[in-house]
């Protein structure tokens, strides 16, 4: 294990406890041996080891470099790495002449907000995307290695190549964390009286923008051509919704005769609703196939167990569960999903114990 | 009541649960039945009315019309909309020489991604801001009128005048709204693989874009000014974000020696930090105050309930509950935050029950 930041000492922790044998090292020896210290194996020698695979776990802006060093170290062995990115890393193992047939660029989409050894768990990859981007030059049996080193630790394996994953994750990871930071970043700037009407909405939309800076300037760095390849499509969306409120706003108050400025406003929320009921739920369901019941929790220890006991009581399993406060409010509004079929037992069965339900 | 939507229909439940005689109308009888049948209120005669208070539940776009017409209608009565903007209404009414002694804008800060009676609930006001935007012509008495029916059924009242919530909705509310339908917008476009890697950042920041096309036009076109004032600058933003990102791009693989991209980028991502952490947390406290603890959930019936349970068993009180899935995975995440002085007791309390636990 190349590196023993939040991915590396997980990936540590969850090899060992299914008894793989783990080497660690990184540049900082303090990060090493906190690694070690926390269980996640054993710290490399530096002449005896003879390792089947290697992960890289360094930052995105170094994994390409790293990936031919070790290439070159360790002859025998399959290399693997995490990095976010896959395009750079692969341009410079190629440019460096590394040994295309032993490393195989992989990517667990398993981040949090936070980094470092002490963040680690064991459990990060479980039930998480981990994505696999072989090259033409790939020994098959390579691929199959760090496909098996995944699913070991729980992961589901998908393959792509480099350029596809690289323009997946600008959609689906890249501009969300770019448009959380964009509005985060606004807040700064508004009275207290004005943050203080933040509500659930500001909260989801802005919840990333707690990221870390060096880490994702690593990153958009890193993908910078397909990042910026969408981040031009939405200038141009944005473009034309000024355009659209300026013309608005130059109106008469009350004017409503503006052609053509209201459509670019509902077609831009219109198509947020239809990219948004792409994303898979749970269990890989469409997120619309749930029915929500709405339970007021008060707010006092204890409440939200015995709610989700009488859940348990009708029988019903949740699918996903969202808790709503607002500031200063002695009570909060619990949204539980469940399959249609099951929200009219739920709701009276709720309902009998006493709970203020609605749908 | 005039107009029987989600916030009219709610409003006249909660009252009703008061004691208060609501009387009901809408430019569509059947949606003014409708919320009769869910217990509302009593539809309007038309003749024999003498209210103490009107609200106007109406449109945002046609808010300011509605106000004017009931100020002529009924001249004894005090009345106020809940419109989500209150410039363009105020301006309406002023530009009509409507009554402003009686007129007290107000916004009830309570919406949902849902719409219409049927998504009426008679909680939906408790523990949520709801902004009064008098002026300086208002009657002390109309303005303590709303107040009181806004805290009668449980908002949480402040006052602010006409262009100062506009500009504070245009940041906390508008922006995010906006960002997440840009957002979601992009995820039309991508192949089935990439929407799969969907994880919980991209969920949480356009969870808000299924919000409702029509509503939101007329919320940010009435909104115009100061939803333009916030996405310029926004787009100042992005657009130095695109530029470091071209230079970056246009670099050979691998360079790292752009002058000053990367610092861009940084500063983007830090500066989102920083407002980020204004946003106030449950009870006011900043979000950095609690401590969270990372438990292993099973999908299994009633394994959520028998965690919190626990948790209950422990003596301490949740402050925040989150739930992390993944596609296809046979377990869930749930993230529980509490403070942390608490933090501990509960990792020691939850682990002796023998449940997989990391802080």
């Amino acid at each position: 294990m190349v590196g023993t930041g939040l991915l590396g000492t997980s990936l540590g922790l969850a090899l060992r406890a299914t008894g793989v044998d783990v080497t660690l090292s990184d540049p900082s020896p303090t990060a090493a041996a906190l690694a070690r210290d926390l269980g996640a194996g054993r710290l490399t020698t530096g002449t005896d080891d003879d390792p089947d695979l290697v992960v890289v776990a360094a930052p995105p802006d170094v994994a390409g470099d790293v990936v031919v060093h070790e290439l070159a170290a360790y002859p025998r062995a399959v290399i693997t790495d995490v990095a976010s990115v896959k395009a750079a890393p692969l341009a410079t193992v190629r440019a460096a002449g590394g040994d295309l047939r032993r490393y195989v660029g992989g990517h667990p989409m398993a981040g949090r907000e936070r980094s470092g050894a002490v963040a680690a768990r064991g459990d990060l990859f479980t039930g998480r995307p981990w994505v696999l981007a072989p090259t033409a030059e790939c020994d098959p049996a390579a691929v199959r290695r760090v496909r098996e080193l995944a699913e070991s630790v729980g992961a589901v394996v998908s393959l792509m190549d480099a350029r596809e994953h690289d323009e997946a994750v600008a959609v689906v990871s890249h501009l969300p964390q770019v448009a959380a930071s964009l509005v985060a970043a606004r807040l700064r700037e508004v009275p207290e009286a004005a943050v203080a009407l933040a509500g659930q909405g500001v909260r989801d939309v802005t919840r990333i923008a707690a990221s870390d800076p060096v880490l994702w300037t690593q990153i958009l760095a890193g993908n910078a051509t397909a990042v910026l390849g969408v981040l031009r499509l939405a200038q141009v969306d944005l473009a034309r919704l000024v355009d659209s409120l300026r013309a608005l706003a130059d109106g008469a108050p009350g004017a409503r005769d503006v052609v053509g400025a209201r459509g670019v406003v509902a077609t831009l929320v219109a198509q947020g609703n239809e990219g948004h009921a792409r994303i898979p739920g749970k269990h890989g369901a469409a997120p619309t196939t749930y029915a929500q019941v709405l339970v007021l929790v008060p707010d006092r220890p204890g409440e939200l167990a015995r709610l989700l006991a009488d859940v348990g009581h009708a029988g019903v399993n949740l699918e996903d569960l969202r808790l709503e406060h607002s500031q200063g409010q002695p009570v909060g509004l619990a949204e539980l999903s469940v399959l249609p079929a099951s929200a009219a037992t739920l709701v009276a069965a709720l309902a009998a114990r006493g709970w203020s339900v609605q749908t």
